[in-house]
């Protein structure tokens, strides 16, 4: 039978994202919080030096670190290259992980609320995510698990052998917010009692359909052919993460006062909607798909 | 009589508050939104190097270089004691200004709405205050003047003759959010036609008694003796600018749970609370008291 026997709580991928920082601050002072019988837990700090400069990351993003390749890639020597290669010693190998789980926490500035990630596909995944909406019924559950192999998976998450983000906003970069951090405290908290009953075999009876929104696709604020942003979100649309975006409503408002609507065929639901970190992509949002997760 | 012939409307002073940088770059688009009649209006971007790094500042806060012994102190040479120089030769010489008024665009992530803050005294910025908050109810007007006189004060906007800041928010660092950006640029606009009306002797009449919230002093997060974070702005308190807090009030939640409580023996009235900038120093939230502006 599956058994989760080491499970670690990763703050601080990101070190302008302060609050799985300062919650992984409080499971070491108290660590009977994230203590359960039938596992151990570790906490990590994972970019203490992004943290030390009040930035998202030093030289490069450390949550795009993780591709077999890139871990394999001896020329790839940055700063967070480099925690990336000592992460993967402690808590990986990739692929086959003493880290039996992985969460890794952190916020968006998006109205996102509670948000659990998953990036991969299976019953375990399917189950946590019916066990957490259930006793956590404004949790979203999130999935993009179609896209990559785990080998070729960029996320820190993907160390473990299994991974799961939990993302919590509206936060606004370097700030800590009591309400958003006791948010993200319940939720980890949540998946640790899953795994204690998972392990035990004592989980309870679970829905059998979840909701949940599928990732389908990014897309960019307006530019122009010289990369310069024409115009930004629009405000009906701002703080609307997970409300449905339907074909012919207005997405993005112009500087010039012209207003951009979706012109895609289907509704689909955003998330990530203007969030701070993407600007260097000029990404406006994340379009979803509504699905649902169907335990057997 | 008093006349106002040349204005200048600044944004970016802080690299990572966009609002005013791209109000700033619409104005120059379409120049007659803030063109009147009676005077000149200059638009500056006063920090881009900060802003192409993304940060509030390079090397120091720029909206704290402009006390006159600074200015004159040739040996403060850092990028933004740089830019103070060159802004105070375009816009200044401070205290014998070209800049009859100077209106310093600024963002918080603190949930302010649209805030007039006045950092000097007198009946031209009384009548700016009581005009705004008649045509734009939703306004907020801070009093900040009492503190220094203008010549020992830091701030870029008293460069000008006049100076007052547009400060609005809640937006979080590195973001541009569509309603901000109406809110600033309707308060703006506001006071370009203020001072139109005024120049021309064409005032309404205006309200006797405005309500203005005015700045006692700022408290930091508790903390130990080796600087290190104890806790953070509790979350009843988080977002309630402007709303009261009352003597025995929770203010903090320390990370091992215990609850903080207001001390002071007055009401007191929060701004800038949990603002990202403000970390650096650990300032938590300003307090201020209620005032009545009046006009004779």
């Amino acid at each position: 039978m599956d058994k989760i026997k080491q499970v670690a709580i990763v703050g601080g991928v990101h070190g302008n994202e302060f609050s799985g920082i300062y919650l992984v601050k409080q499971y070491q002072l108290q660590p009977a919080l994230v203590s359960r019988p039938s596992f151990n837990t570790a906490l990590v700090f994972a970019n203490p030096e992004a943290h030390r400069a009040n930035k998202r990351y030093l030289h490069s993003d450390l949550n795009r670190q993780f591709k077999n390749t890139d871990l394999a890639n001896a020329t790839l020597t940055n700063y967070e290259q480099s925690r990336a290669k000592v992460l993967n010693a402690e808590l990986g190998p990739k692929g086959a992980a003493k880290t039996d789980l992985l969460i890794d926490l952190h916020n968006t500035t998006s109205n996102m609320g509670a948000c659990l990630i998953l990036t991969q596909a299976g019953p375990f995944y399917n189950q946590l995510a019916a066990y957490v909406k259930m006793v956590m019924p404004e949790a979203i559950i999130s999935r993009d698990e179609d896209h990559f192999a785990a080998a070729d998976h960029a996320l820190m998450c993907t160390l473990g052998r299994y991974g799961v983000l939990v993302e919590v906003g509206p936060q606004p970069q370097s700030v800590l917010r009591h309400d958003v951090l006791e948010l993200m405290d319940r939720m980890t908290r949540h998946i640790l009692d899953f795994t204690e009953l998972y392990n035990s075999n004592n989980l309870p009876a679970l829905p059998k359909q979840t909701e949940a929104f599928r990732y389908l696709h990014s897309i960019k604020l307006p530019m122009n052919e010289q990369g310069e942003r024409l115009g930004m979100v629009h405000k009906n649309v701002q703080d609307k993460d997970y409300q449905p975006i339907n074909p012919g409503d207005p997405i993005f408002m112009l500087f010039d006062g012209t207003e951009v609507y979706y012109e895609g065929e289907e509704t689909v639901y955003p998330t990530f909607i203007n969030e701070a970190a993407y600007y260097d992509n000029n990404l406006a949002m994340s379009l979803n798909e509504k699905v649902m997760i169907t335990l057997d």
